[in-house]
């Protein structure tokens, strides 16, 4: 058994402290893994702060994690001791539904496993990537490639995934004419990605404030949703837009945008329902689609993906100390554009 | 110019009356049509009432029209004399935008010219089917394949087509679950529709009252909205589900009916937004969706369709003298299927 440390809560509104976890003995396919960077995504703090149901405290979060096989167990046959690996939202799966053997685990259909905040096959709470070490069976542990840093490849594991699972389903590339909406830590994947798969790429975001960022990442426009006038000049203009804003927001305002046969796809899950007008999709045979992260192979092809387009995400290293105040920040949009942990401090 | 007899609200509140209007004269392109048979279709009884925005009264409803081409215009090639036609929701649209020219003309980037209480490019107002006569231009006019009757075929030129375009463009075939929720006007349509395409085919209606007729129309189950169980038994299970009824219903209820990378296709319209969570669409990449009746292209083909499977809406013929009386008789979902009106009776 191995002793983690790491950075737990102990309730919707404590801070973070310093904790010690156990984490189990590497069972024949299990992967020990040497945490070495963790990012800090929005569900994260969500779950912390108990808003998507109820959480057993303590609690440490953490889903984009990329480190170093320090140990494996005895049948293991995907990785060796130094490889370095990363680990996303799921720690395991059924692994013989429908779904799972389509390789979409994450749509596991009795429930995959969440890396934190779930029940591991063994009856243990799962806790996440804010700690040093990780024991994960290694049908759930990906490669990252060489070209690729662990800080950067840490928000690829969710972010990354994310954003890449629904533009490549509905066909983001050549052609295609793809909105992002938001430009936080999935939007500016999301905008990296469209680019690098040919598509052409507007962000709409609140203001024009990261318009420069935008542009630099590979959008081709960018527009202030603050503008009414956006929604007037791009009516009806695009293929597919991501929509990464986990706020309430004016579907049919964005439905309008979409062109015939269009795809309005939400990876931000807003607690409330959300409004939506039935004639701003019938008059155009519109889909308003919903997608969650991506399957292992798919993450696997995402990571190569991006070591072949040199895509990383624009990051900022903290250390563990700093988890409280990047929440904070994260919670007031101060971030450009994924806060990391590096777990060196931890 | 051509006077036809006609059937004519004056306003929301107002009962028909008879009344005499005037078709236009042949223009090159057009097509004189003698009116055998027109079908009531709810969006007729929502726009004689004013439902669904504001109508330039006295109003001939009416677009699912079946009858005998009696005259042509100069330049006319697609149909002569003596022919067997039918005309539905639209009679006209700008024929250049990148949706016409596609044959989505239903989905006309000008907007179409809808069968009635519409403008037409002579800037006259369109009137209906519930009439003798009608000119419309040879495009958009469809052929009534012989093995149909006329009173039989009017009802496919809206709820025909309205059910099989959204059928053929999500694929409805062998080895895929479709359920068509409600068994009216529409409903009955899809079931045989997705039956001959040679999927499984499942009703959801709020009681059983119909199933002896949905098991005969070619549905291989049928279950009851109103019994909480059938949500329970069938979460999961189709890949399409055809959303026929125009109320407001719990879109979350069957949204979790659908399978991964289901869609439910709403063809019903109604007035107020729906409440959807999102969390409904992530957590199996589920798409909500909207379609409009079908191109004209796609209305041949329907009809052919139907032609070759022998597929023909349940219908009950009335007289002129009695459509008030059949709106009542919608409003209270007492018809099976279709109300006819025998024009013969104008």
């Amino acid at each position: 058994m191995v002793i983690a440390k790491a950075r737990a809560v102990d309730g919707p509104d404590k801070l973070f402290r310093k904790a010690e976890i156990q984490r189990r003995d590497l069972d024949s396919h299990d992967v020990l893994i040497e945490i070495k960077y963790a990012g800090i995504c929005h569900s994260d703090i969500h779950t912390a702060h108990g808003e998507w149901g109820e959480v057993n405290y303590p609690l440490v979060p953490g889903h984009e994690i990329a480190g170093i096989v320090t140990d494996i167990g005895s049948e293991v046959t995907k990785y060796k001791v130094g490889d370095r690996v990363g680990v996303g939202c799921m720690v395991d799966s059924c692994g013989e539904c429908e779904n799972c053997r389509q390789g979409e685990e994450q749509y596991c259909l009795e429930g995959n496993v969440p890396t934190y905040a779930g029940v591991d096959k063994y009856g243990e709470p799962t806790q996440g990537g804010y700690s040093t070490h990780i024991v994960v069976t290694e049908d759930f542990v990906v490669s990252i490639p060489e070209n690729i840093s662990l800080d950067e490849a840490a928000p690829l594991l969710c972010a990354g995934i994310t954003t890449y699972s629904p533009l490549n389903h509905w066909n983001a590339g050549p052609g295609k004419k793809v909105a992002v909406v938001g430009m936080g830590g999935l939007g500016h994947m999301a905008v990296k990605i469209a680019h690098a798969m040919g598509a052409e790429v507007t962000v709409l975001s609140q203001t024009l404030s990261k318009r420069e960022d935008g542009l630099q990442f590979g959008a081709n426009d960018y527009y202030a949703t603050s503008d009414p006038a956006t929604f007037d000049k791009l009516a009806g203009t695009f293929d597919l837009i991501i929509n990464t804003v986990s706020a309430k927001i004016d579907m049919n305002a964005y439905l309008s945008l979409l062109t015939l046969d269009g795809t309005l796809v939400n990876v931000g899950a807003p607690a409330e329902p959300l409004a939506v007008n039935v004639f701003s999709l019938i008059g155009h045979r519109r889909s308003f689609a919903g997608s969650m992260i991506g399957g292992i192979r798919e993450t696997q092809e995402m990571l190569n993906f991006c070591a072949k387009h040199n895509i990383a995400p624009k990051i900022e290293i903290i250390s563990a100390d700093k988890i409280d105040e990047a929440y904070e920040r994260v919670l007031a949009s101060d971030v450009k554009y994924r806060f990391v942990i590096d777990v060196s401090t931890m």
